[in-house]
């Protein structure tokens, strides 16, 4: 991962000139370059004996703390993570890397962080887009990293229950080709697939593309192991049951707030032999969300269902004269199927006939196709953007099927509201459920002086908007810094006051990501 | 509900004549009559000061202190709690039962609980078979049933997002009274239906026979509002997100240890058009589990899914020959199918050639009507044996496929060691996912002289047994007293640490259903 972009910039690529003449005109540019690497101020490296015992641990070899190696664990990869560091602002900085190997290193780091009032930040692929590695640092003797990067095993296989254990620094690719060489697979995608890892999916209750057709990660998971200042909890006995509170609920979602994930048990789906996808146009955005609603409660969902709004469809297409909002393109659905070519055969065929009740136009595999290869490439774009001084960002929440039309009009509203007329906001449909649904806003806006500010206002009248109007704050990107004071509106004192509790007593001197996650 | 039977004597009838001379050739049978309901021993009833502060809040014709309604009130309907109420034991009995009528008079009744140091047991049907009514007595000053009876109303129905939002004291059948009206159901049909109630259902984690094709309560339920001595917890705001843990998952299961449940928001579906459930037979119970597994990774499900084993075919089909282990009948499933006359069609073909493949013999449709019209009559049958001095009891189980096998051996053999050879063990499976299944054991013997120690002791080894082998104390019974100290292996002491955090923190004086669920 790069230090201040998305990913392999090798795999990035140019801002498409069709693309830079649609921004340059509806935004204007001016080039924004980052500042080099080696100018970015970190926070200052560890104190000596401090990293002394910390090799002590888990070997001298595991603990880091040269610039580069601490630079690429600084913070995550929202836009204003990526616009501090292209200003050459790193003091979100990790003090130093720690590389535990084991879960008993993991408990050991642990126990030293406790000892030492040193705060730890879990480390999987960095890929947080909601401040979920900027620990506060206030009150600590320093703030270290813990790398999982040594957790990339798949630890056992049980054919018979379809499940696996996994490590947490398994990235998306690692554990898939584990996997596959079982004949098995995750079936998680989330775009930030090719980085984010295993532990990191957990923490966060991310959500793949494929969530229609194999779960949001938080249903995949059946089991957990956890380190804990208080010793570790093993949890998941059973697929479901009733021995009280579902623990593992608890944990998924944690960030890294209760304990170090050091173990996870997924349900696991044998490799799919056939994948489909296919584009359909639907005449409005609220026509096709009745269609993806009907599919969602008539039990016959797609592996991939996807709906863009008229804005998202007209950019997709690369159509310049229906930016503004008016389209006359309808919307974009892409429905993709996945598994034995018997059941995609059946799935498809009632779903397309289905589709075609309500309303949609096939439009045929090839803008299926061109979806599913460019799949992961989104966050390039953004660093395109970036580099010629326009505003990109995302943001995402869910909310039941009735509220839906509203959410979406009040956060659209409240973004343009923000930054102005001539932003251009899109949105789509990722994951669809029978009582409800996300949505997932794009944002793109000239940069004002102070972007960072511009977007923290602009998101927090977004937030506001979205729990006005009884959503949550987030579907699949989680809390971190960045999401709090929301979520202390969307489970009120009470539910606060449960974080607190467990975060209180499994992490007394809170040395686990503080400031993360709990209001 | 009778006061130490199941439900409505009336809807009882006798031991069948058959069963009768199996049961006495095999156990040995000797009437056993209970004493009449006056002469069962109560605790004292409540103070009149604390009486007269209740009737303040709720208003005096709600606070009741009359023997039969405190009897009524007393403990569940687990066997032992029947046999100690046959005995005249009804010590466990609350000093008074509140009936308040809104959240804000339950609020009331749990600060006024708290003033006045007196424990709190929620009570919805009564119908716990885990001792999760029999609160713990000493320390406080005095203990009240907090009925709930009076919540029976049907709030919402939003039908464009599936969801209604039901009051906690509705028992099954009115609440899927109140939903067909609608044109709805909640699908939700446990052994309990007739008399558990929707928040039982919620705090307890239930799950119903259709729980293949519905789901169990916990996947039903999208939001709660629960009363508790720190203020209203109100959850739900999405059928799924990433906002931190998940909390609704916290509520559920917790049985009124931290807080009284007093609305629940549920994903219901349409009433189905057509019910059919046909029966099967396979050669052995591994053969059928095999067919229920491989139906459930092929995400072909259908609405109901069982199967007996060897021993529980046999005494479903009246084979008094079979019964001491040995039988040539093999193993009897029911598959049952429910929706539209076009989905239930469908997935009939599907899993009809699919059980077909897997070497099931299609019995037809009069076995399983048969099963269907005698689905919530298993408690009655239990009445009328222990009226014979026989012991009957029930326990289930879940785990991971792979484990199901070991499970299923070491519980029949921790029940025959503990009972003798002479018992008889049944057991089905009744609850299936891609990664597990339910096993439930029905038990019976010749009562000893101390039945309920006899019991407790089985229970024990056969606990013991089921954690051994990593399965689940429980997979729809919930913890109660009973499964205390095997929650506590299950979860562990971190677990168990949470449990009491969030249980110190929301409830310090520890007046809600003190006793039950925390180890």
């Amino acid at each position: 991962m790069h230090w201040s972009r998305w990913g392999d910039p090798a795999e990035a690529g140019p801002l498409p000139e069709s693309a830079f003449a649609l921004v340059d005109a509806f935004l204007g540019t001016s080039e924004t370059p980052a500042v080099a690497p080696e100018d970015v101020r970190l926070s200052d490296p560890l104190a000596d004996e401090l990293v002394a015992e910390l090799a002590e641990i888990v070997g001298s070899e595991h603990v880091l703390l040269d610039h580069e190696t601490r630079l690429h664990r600084t913070r995550g990869k929202s836009t204003p993570d990526l616009l501090k560091l292209r200003h050459g602002d790193g003091l979100d900085s990790p003090d130093a890397v720690v590389r535990p190997g084991t879960h008993d290193e993991v408990a050991a780091v642990i126990a030293w962080g406790v000892r030492r009032n040193v705060a730890l930040v879990p480390f999987g692929g960095g890929t947080s887009v909601v401040g979920g590695l900027a620990a506060r640092r206030e009150g600590y003797a320093g703030v270290v990293s813990l790398d999982l990067i040594r957790f990339d095993r798949l630890l056992e296989v049980d054919h018979e229950s379809m499940t696996a254990l996994l490590e947490p620094g398994l990235r998306g690719p690692q554990a898939e080709a584990l996997l596959a060489a079982e004949g098995l697979t995750l079936g998680h995608f989330p775009q930030s697939f090719e980085y984010a890892t295993i532990g990191g999916f957990a923490v966060t209750r991310s959500s793949g593309q494929s969530s229609a057709g194999y779960g949001r990660f938080d249903a995949l998971v059946v089991g957990l192991r956890v380190a804990t200042p208080q010793g570790t909890l093993e949890l998941g006995t059973a697929p479901a049951n009733a021995a009280g509170p579902d623990l593992r609920e608890l944990v998924m979602g944690s960030e890294g707030a209760f304990g170090v994930v050091t173990a996870v048990r997924v349900r696991v789906r044998r490799l799919p032999d056939v994948k489909v996808y296919e584009a359909w146009r639907f005449g409005s955005f609220a026509e096709g969300a009745t269609a993806m609603r009907t599919l969602a409660q008539a039990g016959l969902l797609p592996t991939v269902i996807r709906l863009s709004d008229e804005a998202e469809t007209a950019i997709n297409l690369a159509r310049p004269d229906a930016v503004g909002g008016e389209s006359s393109g309808g919307c974009l659905m892409i429905a993709g199927y996945e598994g034995t070519a018997e059941t995609v055969a059946a799935r498809r065929t009632a779903c397309t006939g289905l589709l075609a009740d309500l309303g949609g136009t096939n439009l045929g595999e090839e803008a299926g196709q061109a979806w599913a290869e460019g799949r992961f490439h989104g966050p390039y774009l953004r660093d395109s953007l970036l580099d010629v001084g326009v505003l990109v960002e995302t943001l995402e929440t869910a909310m039941f099927w009735s509220r839906l039309e509203e959410v979406y009009a009040a956060v659209k509203q409240a973004l343009t509201g923000a930054l102005g007329e001539s932003a251009i906001v899109l949105c789509h449909i990722s994951h669809v459920y029978e009582t409800g649904a996300s949505l997932y806003f794009t944002v793109a806006a000239r940069q004002a002086d102070d972007p960072v500010a511009q977007w923290l206002t602009a998101k927090a009248a977004a937030c506001d908007a979205i729990v006005a109007h009884g959503a949550s704050i987030t579907h699949h990107h989680a809390v971190g810094q960045d999401h709090k004071p929301w979520l202390a509106q969307e489970i009120g004192p009470v539910g606060v006051m449960i974080l607190r509790a467990v975060k209180d007593r499994l992490d007394p001197t809170g040395i686990l990501n503080p400031g993360v996650l709990i209001p």
